[in-house]
């Protein structure tokens, strides 16, 4: 596997735009269209929240079949909460984007993120999605990547070649082809596990069944945008949408042989990483932060223990402090509902040892300094339970996130 | 019911002070003592943490007899996570506080609130349970109350004068006796359901049964402490503890008769009154808030609602920054796993509804503006899914709880 340049538009056979539509942020790119040649295998994850937004509906109708085609997206508004009107928006940006592409309005896939319980300016929505569809080209990922930001600070984007096998053998059978993969997401406020206001939207040119291209993403997700946590709010319009046009000329994936675990093994590399890009670009954040949590008594426990850890309003705020205060994290893992005894656990910052058979390890403040300069830092647990381990991706919480968040709607 | 001056020192035969100490803050009280005159019936409810601080398990054992005399704390250090040290120093704090007092050290409940993982300074505890137990009076309950504070601005106090029935028809069987509730109570960061590090000490003169005591402070406890949350961390300290010393004079209450309910109704507001006091006094707080979720299919679906709204720090980063964004209160309600349908949805923000059957009820902003003027507001939400409705208390979301949290060990 490699890592390549730029993001969905990276597949051949995929082009994207990003405009600008007056809906929320003068002179910000605010609606983007992801578009493949023809109709495409397609799949998606969608959030749990029960207060789902109307474009969800949309995209588990037009889903049914495994098929789609193209997928349009605002910022600035996320058409939560709208009631019936909301759908028929909905709806009706499908169909927009379905007539200015020429293809049937089942093929649309639709997402949005941004307020909530305001409906969209449709006359806007439209205009944008006319001149979405007009700017489409081949290099046009970034400006999706783009046009789906809202509090990030940076655009998420990647893409990676992998090669899938077309024996059931791998290597060596009768060939080996280079598959791509290409992703741009959004992330920011509102990010936890079962996904958050995060958007996601795939593209690869393998060549596989709709229901191996869902299970796949499933799979991807719950490695990767699952495990991860900025706020612990869950959003109403949580997506990822992955496209696969089968351009890349493998023998169609449709069962789980070599070809599917190699595409899998690249498709959980690019949700992993944009999941780390959400969560180093959480709203506020200064730091990302991988929890481990080992020895657990099974994966349940250590992803418990996990997520309250990368949860923990106070654990985020010692470390936007710079403070070693590991009593936090003890605290959180005590609240987590994970079996452990206090006097087994260990604690590491990086490479330094906090917590020793449960009490304080006698470590270099010194050194924990040291460690609070990089950008990137891991928080390790040893339970001495088990063997389960669970990651979780998190950020620290800072000062801006406050403000941000007071501020944002007004 | 009436409420009265004073807090556990209202209560005849109970005597109470608060000292320097010089563990963490010079020129702040951080040892307190409150005494009965007598061994007495003695109850606690204590944190469910996993990872239990040592005094919890003093408490826990000294209250086997349901028998107590006195109550020692202090703030600055919470030995916790201290391993079998922190262990010795918690039964040393009983044993040099029953040394003092010249009684048994099985009299003595043990709390202690701060900093996770350090051993207590003993020397300066000693010194500091001496003078404390040479300062004990009879109007010492605000000193015990200042001396239990950590990041609190106001000490928490209150005490109430009731009447139980002598008889178990209720008010002119055999007359009536004055009772006295008395309580402080420190809270501020660390603040959930099912305790937080927040401790609260509660004094009675009723005549009642250990066991009958325990009943009625677990009920307490349930009804007001763990309805209140401030940032969603559960802490290692978190403690109950009540005294009923029996100087009233009412004829011992044995069994669920008219007195014990009389006495049950004055605990819960003390409790009550106290963990509001908590929850306004949260740490960075501007507001208290009170959620209110009405018309839910069950208690368990009403309690799971407004917990989420009020843990959501999207809802309180908004409501500190004076932004009536219904949007993040409806999204909690949708991840908070209760039952209802979106287009049942009534919000309102006092008497100002937000919401009106899952959409926007086109509010008056400027009204929104004047509510967010008070020191105190509710959000009520109605899911018209059932007759079940529960209360939890909160408080706003600010950047002072940032820099307070990530300053708080350096």
């Amino acid at each position: 596997m490699k890592q390549i340049d730029g993001s969905v538009t990276a597949v051949p056979g995929i082009k994207a735009s990003g405009v600008q539509a007056g809906i929320k942020i003068k002179d910000k790119k605010e609606v983007a269209l992801i578009v493949a040649e023809k109709p495409v295998a397609a799949a998606g994850v969608f959030t749990i929240n029960r207060a789902k937004a109307a474009p969800i509906y949309v995209c588990q109708e037009h889903l049914k079949d495994g098929i789609a085609q193209a997928i349009v997206a605002n910022s600035g508004n996320a058409n939560a909460c709208t009631g019936e009107g909301g759908m028929v928006d909905a709806y009706n940006m499908a169909k927009i984007t379905a007539d200015e592409l020429g293809i049937d309005e089942k093929l649309v896939l639709v997402a949005s993120t941004g307020v909530i319980g305001k409906r969209l300016p449709m006359d806007k929505i439209e205009a944008a999605i006319k001149l979405a569809a007009k700017s489409l080209s081949s290099d046009g990922g970034h400006d999706a990547a783009l046009a789906i930001m809202t509090t990030d600070l940076a655009p998420k984007e990647i893409a990676v070649e992998i090669e899938v096998a077309s024996s059931p053998f791998g290597k060596g059978g009768q060939g080996e082809f280079p598959v791509k993969i290409g992703g741009v997401a959004k992330g920011s406020g509102m990010i936890r596990p079962h996904l958050a206001t995060m958007l996601a939207f795939l593209t690869t040119d393998v060549n596989i069944a709709p229901e191996l291209l869902q299970t796949a993403l499933r799979d991807a997700v719950d490695k990767s945008f699952n495990m991860m946590t900025v706020d612990g709010d869950m959003s109403t319009n949580d997506t990822v949408l992955i496209l696969a046009t089968g351009m890349a000329g493998n023998p169609k994936i449709t069962a789980k042989n070599s070809a599917y675990h190699q595409f899998c093994a690249g498709l959980d590399y690019v949700t992993l990483e944009l999941a780390k890009m959400i969560a180093k670009d959480g709203e506020g954040a200064t730091k990302l932060i991988k929890v481990v949590v080992k020895g657990a008594k099974n994966f349940e426990d250590a992803e418990k223990a996990a997520r309250a850890v990368a949860e923990s309003n106070l654990v985020k705020t010692a470390i936007f402090g710079m403070d070693a205060n590991w009593g936090r994290i003890v605290c959180a893992l005590g609240y987590s509902g994970a079996e452990f005894e206090l006097s087994d656990v260990d604690v590491w910052m990086n490479d330094l040892q906090l917590v020793k058979a449960g009490v304080d390890a006698g470590f270099s403040e010194e050194r924990a300094k040291e460690i609070f300069k990089l950008d990137e830092l891991s928080i390790i647990l040893d339970l001495h339970a088990g063997d389960a381990e669970a990651t979780i991706w998190t950020c620290d919480f800072s000062c801006d996130y406050v403000k941000i968040n007071a501020a944002y709607r007004t």
